[in-house]
């Protein structure tokens, strides 16, 4: 049996290495991009760009769409409601729970089969062993294109019928990478202000980034159930060590806002009564 | 040769957990504590608790001291310069590097050996091999002491004379390893809205804990040389991502305080005309 054809709509750098991704697997792709020249070194490797996304659309039952954000894909789908009927849509772009529902709905509505996934990896894992792709909607899509998108490399895990619990875990996780990141770059830019290299950081920070999965299992176990035993260290504690951050940023000048919002959490949790409970108790705080 | 005595002042999570360990290695340990009661469990493996600092101080020519913070180091120490006079006093109290280069210049002042320090890990690795300490200060000092300092256990490292330089890291590392846990913290609270429990998260937490370590190198590299090549992802697109973290927080009426401070700063990344650029170069906006 040969590869089935896959059509992948917009050539970002995720939209390019899907393209790529599909190509090494053997899959004939079709590509289209808002603005073309973007499918070079794709087409050199088999693909057929279009000139309109209608082209792109019929070459193939599977049509994948991984643009910048939920706005772009409604441009780029709307006017095309009667060519993707009764073709599956796949849509790896990032963005909110309701969002991906909301399309849902619009596909639904339309006669489209929709799946929403979101890639947990950056862009130049594609298509490697260590690509994890998260998706949701409904059992039977997934199933019938579950070996092409299988293409994208590494673990796709399947979550359910509800096209937002892709996206749900997605804006979760996206959190945690994004905050983090900040993180490091301000204490990069703090450990500068005092003459300490970002090179010179950087060991001890991935050291740092190596104890985090003990704190996450640590953490949701709190989380699910309830209790916030300290162990070695109570948010009294978290609080007085983002105040030496914040009270060190501002003596050299380093912008403060982030571990600023960040310590008025950890107060909040003190005038809560959480001090002498772990960090993970703020989750109740911040749920609202 | 016997082990040198060591007295530790504090007796907080950290303070016994270094007293634990310090009884672990063979050092004759004192303790003291401001509040009686904390030694329990330590006493019975040989340790002696006396009712005063004074006394406490008397007992070793090695002071380890580890409080709440510095405000608590000078509340103790400041009463004791003439006892402490000729001794050496290891910090290894969370703070500033400038609160470290004060209680420094004060521990000159009165003749007393002044080392900085910064332990890197959990109270319940203390002791323990992957344990890592800091430390700055006079050179002559962390000789004299390295071999009971190694009791504290794994790695220790010493940066410098200057003795904020441990505390510059330590703030620098502290500001990651609470940021990422805040946005660890904001995620399963966002995951929970949407129905997603923090155990059904936490494995994909944890990979993306795992994506850490690359990153940082690169970043590191990118701020160190001031050259900000996107890679995979560029800032447009983290901002946008962030942008869908609030939106889905706000959605669900999550707190979004944190997560709003990082996307303004994606933000005043993008007005500073960065778009394009991978997200370290925020770090020359957060230097001011």
């Amino acid at each position: 049996m040969s590869a089935a054809p896959v059509t992948v709509l917009g050539l970002g750098p995720m939209g390019r290495a899907l393209a790529s991704a599909f190509l090494a697997a053997g899959h004939p792709a079709t590509l289209w991009n808002r603005t073309s020249g973007r499918a070079d070194g794709l087409v050199e490797n088999g693909a057929v760009e279009t000139g309109t996304a209608a082209e792109a659309i019929a070459a193939s039952d599977l049509v994948v769409i991984c643009v910048l954000d939920h706005d772009a894909v409604r441009a780029v789908i709307t006017p095309h409601a009667a060519a993707l009927k009764g073709r599956t849509l796949v849509n790896l772009t990032a963005g909110t729970p309701d969002e991906a529902r909301a399309t849902a709905d619009w596909a639904e509505a339309h006669g489209i089969g929709y799946l929403d996934g979101a890639i947990m990896v950056p862009t130049y894992l594609v298509g490697g062993p260590s690509t994890l792709v998260l998706h949701s909607g409904p059992a039977d899509l997934y199933e019938r294109h579950r070996d092409t998108l299988q293409a994208i490399g590494g673990t796709c895990v399947y979550l359910g019928a509800d096209p937002g619990r892709a996206g749900a875990h997605d804006v979760a996780l996206l959190d945690i990478f994004w905050t983090a990141l900040t993180g490091v770059v301000h204490a990069f830019a703090l450990a500068g202000s005092e003459g300490v290299t970002a090179s010179d950081l950087a060991p001890y920070a991935k050291g740092v980034a190596g104890l985090l999965p003990d704190v996450i299992d640590a953490f949701a176990e709190q989380v699910d159930t309830g209790s916030y035993p300290a162990g070695g260290s109570n948010l009294r504690s978290a609080a007085a060590i983002m105040s030496h951050v914040l009270d060190a940023s501002r003596s050299r000048g380093v912008d403060s806002t982030v571990i600023s919002a960040a310590h008025d959490v950890a107060r909040r949790g003190m005038a809560a009564g959480y001090a002498d409970d772990s960090y993970a108790h703020v989750a109740e705080l911040l749920r609202g």
